[in-house]
């Protein structure tokens, strides 16, 4: 039996569309408020709202510890659980090539459906546009998310000296795992992506007192720390050795010439907390899944420079990453 | 002087990705709100808010009326107004392949910012993705829209037996304008696509007896009525003399074999107005720059089929369009 393939006239807004929704896309986003679908949904919002966009490129779709489906929810849950609002409704938005295999796309779809799930947000509009072959490879997401903002992390002027950083993971793990998947340079190995939903750790920590948060994906935790001292003015110190990092993850870092802190991750946030609660948020952290590897990698200096100390005993500029890193890694 | 093109590193959220946001996209977008860019945007909504997506695939991305910037801000404006909300916030998502003239670029987004400008609305977050070259043909954009509810617009059982179907424009220019700037077929001619925001001329209205109302944009017209058909369970008397359709669109519709109520276009709403207040809609509708070729084109019946009355005295049936129609037309 041949392949069920996507088609143009999925995308023409006829007949073909009405059954593709109806059995590849509705089928998983099983709940109430798209029954109903119009050009706009419907959501219940509060005055203060937080909202986010993020298109998802990524190749290969599909990579170990998640494909570009989850990601896409993963990655709009997140850029607003680190802005300090609770993810409520997200939108998603298909584009795919003609051509393209219909049981993948499923598969992609269900796997979308089921982190929305997981993260306890609903997605309420979409929208599906086919391509020529050709016109693009493969298959793009883009999601956009709404939520009730519960306290604002993005005020630059609250950042001060003496304040300390966490990074809620390990790093690079995203990016690496991406490498190994495409093959390129014959390694092997077994590194799965820490692409996951951070919304629930997250929602435990708002209590304290945090100063600012972002997660660290494009770019790495250098990207994130470098633009934070770009905006406030401020500087850091971060110690090498307090960087969580797995041991395989270090070693295809160094041999294909990466630095750890310009890898992307899809499941890390870097959390600037004032210094009399930074015990309280690294416990609270580490008591959860994705905070388990939580550590304090550094403090806030009024240098406005982002200095390693290495476990070499030296010290180094982090600076923000030049060029194209890794393209197409979310 | 060489042309300035889109590189990978743009998209790689270092050095090139603050310079490009600042240079290309900022520059327009002068609005406050963007001006603090975090993970996520901070916006004041009523608690009953209406939320929407859409993705902008169009070949060729620049064409007689518009290109696929303004495209990307009306359509979502659009769907927001259709679905009786009052648009005010979007979302702005580029994915572009490496290669891509810059010039062109800010072209789109200038376009796409002054569109929001006139609409009245603030994009307020927005994303860049750059793929390799191959990865995509050219441009993507995607909008998400966030606007206030003022009358719910999306409820198919409002509609009733002898309610009237007026649409806001003439139709089929957005389709065949489009096939004119592909030159495919080797004809000329002067059609200029009808995009354009529909948000002030439906403020007009929502005061009035609306039972209803949709854009009819893939799939035209015919998608439209179809689908409230289905949806709602009545059916639709349209009277083909009544359609309003200039002679250049409805000739070349002619000799290239579509049928113009299956023609997407993008500035034209129907809409479902009680018998009591469809006149008033209708000079309502008329004294607006978007809505002056308004006319009433059929009503509401019990029979549960969509039926046209043709100009020569017959009868026929209007289905759902089959198929592909005219693809990457929005």
């Amino acid at each position: 039996m041949s392949e069920k393939i996507v088609t143009l006239s999925i995308g023409g807004g006829g007949k073909q569309t009405s059954s593709f929704i109806k059995d590849i896309i509705l089928k998983h986003f099983d709940n109430n408020i798209i029954d109903n679908l119009g050009d706009a949904s419907y959501i219940k919002t509060s005055e203060n709202t937080a909202f986010t966009t993020d298109s998802f490129v990524i190749r290969p779709e599909f990579f170990n510890g998640g494909n570009i489906g989850k990601l896409s929810i993963c990655g709009t849950v997140n850029d607003l659980s680190v802005s300090g609002a609770k993810p409520l409704y997200l939108s998603f938005a298909l584009v795919v090539a003609e051509g393209y295999s219909l049981e993948n796309l499923e598969k992609i779809v269900e796997s979308a459906a089921n982190e929305a799930k997981k993260a306890g947000v609903a997605i309420v509009c979409g929208d599906t546009k086919v391509v020529e072959r050709g016109g693009i490879d493969g298959i793009i997401i883009n999601t956009c998310g709404v939520g009730s903002i519960v306290k604002k992390l993005n005020n630059y002027e609250n950042i001060q000296a003496g304040d300390k950083v966490i990074i809620t993971s390990d790093i690079a793990r995203h990016g690496m795992a991406i490498m190994l998947e495409r093959g390129q340079f014959g390694f092997n190995g077994n590194i799965e992506s820490d692409c996951a939903c951070l919304n629930h750790m997250m929602s435990e920590i708002y209590d304290y007192n945090i100063k600012f948060s972002r997660d660290a994906t494009r770019g790495g935790v250098a990207a994130v720390l470098n633009e934070i001292a770009e905006k406030s003015g401020k500087g850091f110190i971060i110690n090498e050795e307090d960087i969580p990092i797995r041991q395989d993850v270090a070693e295809l870092c160094d041999t294909l010439g990466y630095d750890p802190l310009s890898v992307a991750n899809e499941g890390a946030a870097v959390i600037i907390v004032g210094d009399d609660d930074c015990q309280k948020v690294l416990d609270t952290l580490k008591s959860t899944e994705t905070g388990k590897n939580a550590k304090v990698i550094g403090e806030v200096v009024d240098d406005n420079k982002v200095i390693l100390n290495t476990i070499s005993g030296g010290r180094r500029h982090i600076d923000l990453p030049p060029g194209e890193l890794l393209p197409r890694i979310c």
